[in-house]
């Protein structure tokens, strides 16, 4: 079993300057890549506490990529709809060369209505954006001289991009999806690998989704093993009880945050995000035992943490789990705890899985 | 006197790879870290490989911040046209907190027809697209719950941006100018910096449109000391015979694939961009004898580079100058030991000035 860090900041400036949470950052990647994680994952939100200080995953990366030698840089995920494909492919195309070909390219749609407004594009467009932007991205890695002519951009024929990737035919492409069936569909179709968050949807939800999304892809003749993302919270610490104690009280902290960013929801709706305007009153309604009781959460001593993970493994045979381990208001000395303890004590005993 | 790195790559992946031209770069970065050097700067540009390897100055210098620690970190420049200035304010800021508050933030008209063509843009909006760009950036940076509506962009009121920025109230801001009177009055009007490149226009003109700048800034109440990044090839070893003769021929190759690049503008023309159809031509009839008589190259052994570098100091009192090491076939062999022998002979001699 791969596992892996993802880091999505729920901080303000009054709780941790950004300069010193990166700093922070930066140390759990070292540690991370020493002690054979295979992955560091950033998000790309804006404005909000609860992932404001991660708008640009591909520049963050490109930090990790100088103090690390071995893991994966997962775009988790970057956001077509807010850049143009020549920039977002050369810039991914960038990071691949300055990670010496570590980059897994991730993409999503975005959600939070503050951001569309901020760049000025309806939601209803989210869709249709993510799917040309990621097209015309691995294009633009892979062929030249074509005419692109999309609904959203219109460019070419143009001269090779440069940097060219250095993973052949490109790096690969992972797309973030929650619960909207299409976008399972369209991963699979594409031949795309996949990132999800069990949280959103029900395991049978979610087994169904995965169904769709593997039937898409042999019916459309990919027959290379998919990579499948999985992410998850964890806090781990010596002592059980303390573990659960103090990981409950940073989720409720973490939830806080979230629900602070899911209330620019309210008075929106869109046929294109279904239920996302109920959104808030889910997460509002989501414990820490709710997540604890579905295995959704890798809490506890170094043990739970391997019970944890193995169920995980029964879930999602081959898949790669990104731990979140700086959510709420844990501290870095926390995060470094649970990297650590991960490390000596987890990843050994679930490294055959 | 500051002398610094200008990052400029003219390779293509058939000459070297763009990881080994960046591994090479991280390492120049690392020795000028240590010899003193003032900054590192990178350009953005795409598709040609005059200019193409550098499509994203931020995530190559978020990278350079990992391997440095006195080095400031110059975008010189980055395109606002080209990216949209909530994402700009946030990738920059991000960079200015991954480096600990080392960030010079230069931005850029942009001038090859090919990049506006990739990015479906009107040359004649370049001009307007700067200036808004550049103003919406600062008061992302400074502002929030403001609405903009530009000409190019419409958005907020929003809440503040994150991350903000580590420098108060916000990194300096470079203008890059060339010849166009006009750039050099607004620059100056809003109280930027600026960055010149010395061989587009002749020091008279130069000088003229410097006063015009200063005066501007003057005239509209900015009190502080302005920034002034200057240019040139540079090329120093320990023989002044051996320099001069390798010097002329890698800038003949230089200016063959800058010629390619400004082959695009064969066929167009623009009113925002009076002569540029001519540029070639006036590229093609640059020789690197009229560069050495102008002092606008740095070029021999360290006392010819002390040489140049003095009268260049006394043509632009103040100014910050950088030095771009590795032009045309230039090896990473070669363009370490222009830095090298600037690092050990040349900085201590010119330090005072």
């Amino acid at each position: 079993m791969k596992i892996g860090l993802n880091f999505l900041p729920t901080l303000s400036p009054d709780e941790v300057a950004a300069s010193e949470y990166y700093a922070d950052c930066l140390s759990l990647c070292e540690t991370a890549d020493r002690l054979g994680f295979a992955h560091a994952k950033a998000v790309e939100h804006y404005f909000h506490p609860w992932g404001g200080y991660s708008p640009d995953p591909i520049t963050f990366l490109a930090a990790v990529a100088q103090r690390t030698t071995r893991l994966r840089l997962v775009t988790g995920a970057c956001v077509p709809a807010f850049t143009h494909p020549v920039k977002l492919a050369a810039s991914l195309a960038t990071l691949d060369n300055l990670s010496g070909g570590r980059l897994d390219a991730g993409f999503g749609r975005a959600f939070l209505p503050t951001e569309f407004a901020a760049f000025d594009i309806p939601l209803a467009e989210s869709k249709s954006r993510m799917r040309e932007g990621v097209s015309a991205v691995v294009k633009l890695w892979t062929e030249s001289g074509f005419r692109w002519e999309g609904t959203h951009h219109t460019f070419g024929p143009l001269p090779p991009l440069l940097p060219r990737p250095v993973q052949t035919p490109h790096p690969p492409v992972l797309i973030a999806a929650t619960a909207s069936q299409d976008s399972f569909q369209w991963a699979g179709e594409q031949g795309h690998h996949l990132m999800i968050i069990p949280v959103v949807a029900s395991h049978e939800r979610l087994a169904e989704l995965l169904r769709v999304y593997r039937n898409a892809r042999e019916a459309h003749g990919h027959r290379d093993v998919p990579k499948l993302h999985v992410s998850y919270h964890a806090y781990v610490a010596e002592d059980h009880g303390t573990a659960l104690r103090e990981a409950e009280a940073h989720f409720d902290a973490y939830r806080e945050k979230q629900l602070e960013a899911y209330a620019s929801w309210r008075g929106v709706s869109s046929d294109q995000y279904p239920g996302y305007e109920l959104m808030e009153a889910a997460v509002r309604s989501l414990t820490f035992e709710d997540l604890l009781k579905a295995g959704n959460v890798v809490v506890g001593d170094p043990d739970a943490a391997i019970q944890a993970l193995n169920k995980v493994a029964d879930r999602y045979p081959g898949g790669e789990i990104s731990l979140h381990v700086r959510f709420g208001d844990i501290t870095h000395r926390q995060a470094a705890r649970t990297v650590h303890l991960l490390g000596r004590d987890v990843l050994p005993a679930v490294a055959h899985r």
